[in-house]
């Protein structure tokens, strides 16, 4: 109701007063008062007048009433351990898909692998709990669907080429701007739940890491929005979520692959491959050329790439 | 410790001095004497005199003891609401792979899609806590590796011509004797704990179940050693568990199919498929062909044979 609130306040552009409010969104005049409190105390400025609300500032936070259709669903942190955590404890109680936790900054954000992944203010982190009706065998494909989305939403919103490294990293000219953690519980036959973690170098400074990541504010220098990005990768998310078993998604994130075609190393536990990438299979898997002609699948480890 | 107590008194068949125990074990005979005492407050009935120790009788029951090589990885409890549960709490403390969970009986046994599993006392029931290097797109492959081993464990141990059903039952004559049911925790590219339950219709009277299950007592006439089938089966499991991303599995579990070459329906939800059972795929999927010539693989759903 807060997200219907803020969606009239910003149309107008100017005052709203409570009885327009209240009439179209279906609420007494009093519900309206305790919704405008509440988005007070969130941090938004409102001018009351005689001739009603007026919105003058809204914080750069990612809460809930900023995202409408999702609202319900999303359970926003200032500071948190980590949003896979708090994810996995939700997703154990049976919490809908869809449900999504946000954190502004993680004390122990993780990355694939048990790294750490750097959570400083100003970027995205997020845990969103999805239950598909699925074999665990195309769970993977879940990293594949979520690459592609985050790579698409940077493209439609920004004058960037991401790009997609496998297994599942979002590029740009190169170098890391989101990193994706998914995690299951299943049993052989359905899943019980894979939370997707996405973390995006929204407007963090390059400073704070290594010089192989990258940051969407270091790229446009300049601060994007991170409301707007983060709507409109739910959006994207929604609809390749769609093609989790489609050869189109597979086709999808070859379209948009940096690794495919180029010279790689693979870094697994106990062995190291070196060949041309030359494809991914149905479960998302690495093909890999070798100089002898040789093909072999990976399916997990660190890629390289070499050329 | 106690298993090696317990299979030197077995061997010897007579008395066995502590002296001897002592020395062969390379334990003290205070420590000797502290396991023997152990050993009959387990339910061993074990004779001592002057000549020194001689074993009775065993109880029925699947204690550690019983299982040389396993013995510091079993934790057996009488009565259990469901070994799942447990081995789950195990698992995610971090125990090692080959942790086992054993229960006379369980009042919550579960079986697949959330359904009761009947576990009353003679029959065998154990989790296992297995913890491969594979990608979760394996997964299902658990479920046909603990089935081929499940039985060749029954066809080795007795003359049964056990045969399986897709996608993890094994039938005798067409009814089921054993139910195997497999939960994971998984990254996407790595497997955390993949725990395998497996439920044996042994010493259990038919008359406890539905007609559609059988029982190795009801087949063979006689009451069978729990013990000596549940010791092969680890062995068995140990050695298709190598087999676990190897071809060679798909075969043997084709070997020992009663689906494939049936026609079958699968229920799955919300839809029925009719048709030929021609083969599995590489992820243990189901491919049946319609009556059109047309080829479907189906990952999940009950399996129902129709000839």
């Amino acid at each position: 109701m807060k997200a219907d609130i803020l969606r009239a306040l910003r149309e107008s552009g100017d005052y709203v007063s409570g009885q327009v409010l209240s009439k179209e969104l279906g609420i007494s005049r009093v519900s309206v008062w305790k919704h405008i409190r509440s988005l007070k105390e969130d941090g938004y400025v409102i001018e009351a007048s005689a001739r009603g609300y007026r919105l003058v500032s809204s914080p750069d936070l990612l809460l809930p009433c900023e995202f409408p259709g999702w609202e319900e669903k999303i359970h926003h942190f200032q500071e948190i351990g980590s949003t896979m955590v708090v994810a996995k404890e939700l997703a154990r109680k049976g919490v809908v898909e869809g449900t999504i936790v946000i954190a502004e900054s993680q004390t122990r954000g993780r990355g694939r692998l048990g790294r750490e992944w750097l959570s400083p203010k100003g970027g995205i982190y997020f845990t969103l709990v999805l239950r598909p009706k699925i074999s665990p065998a195309y769970a993977p494909r879940i990293n594949l669907m979520a690459s592609v989305a985050v790579a698409k939403a940077i493209r439609k919103a920004f004058d960037l080429k991401a790009e997609l490294k496998w297994p599942n990293d979002v590029l740009i000219k190169g170098r890391k701007v989101c990193g994706i953690l998914a995690e299951m519980e299943a049993e052989m036959d359905r899943v019980n739940f894979i939370n997707l973690g996405i973390g995006i170098n929204a407007n963090t400074s390059i400073s704070q890491y290594e010089k192989t990541a990258t940051s969407l504010k270091e790229e446009l220098r300049k601060e994007i929005s991170r409301k707007q990005l983060l709507n409109s990768l739910l959006k994207e998310i929604a609809k390749q979520r769609a093609l989790l078993t489609e050869n189109k998604l597979l086709e999808e994130w070859k379209k948009l692959s940096a690794t495919l075609s180029k010279r790689v190393k693979i870094v697994a536990p106990g062995e190291e491959i070196t060949g041309r990438a030359i494809d991914i299979d149905t479960n998302g898997a690495l093909v890999i050329k070798g100089k002898d002609g040789s093909l072999r699948s990976v399916i997990a480890g660190d890629c390289i790439h070499l050329s």
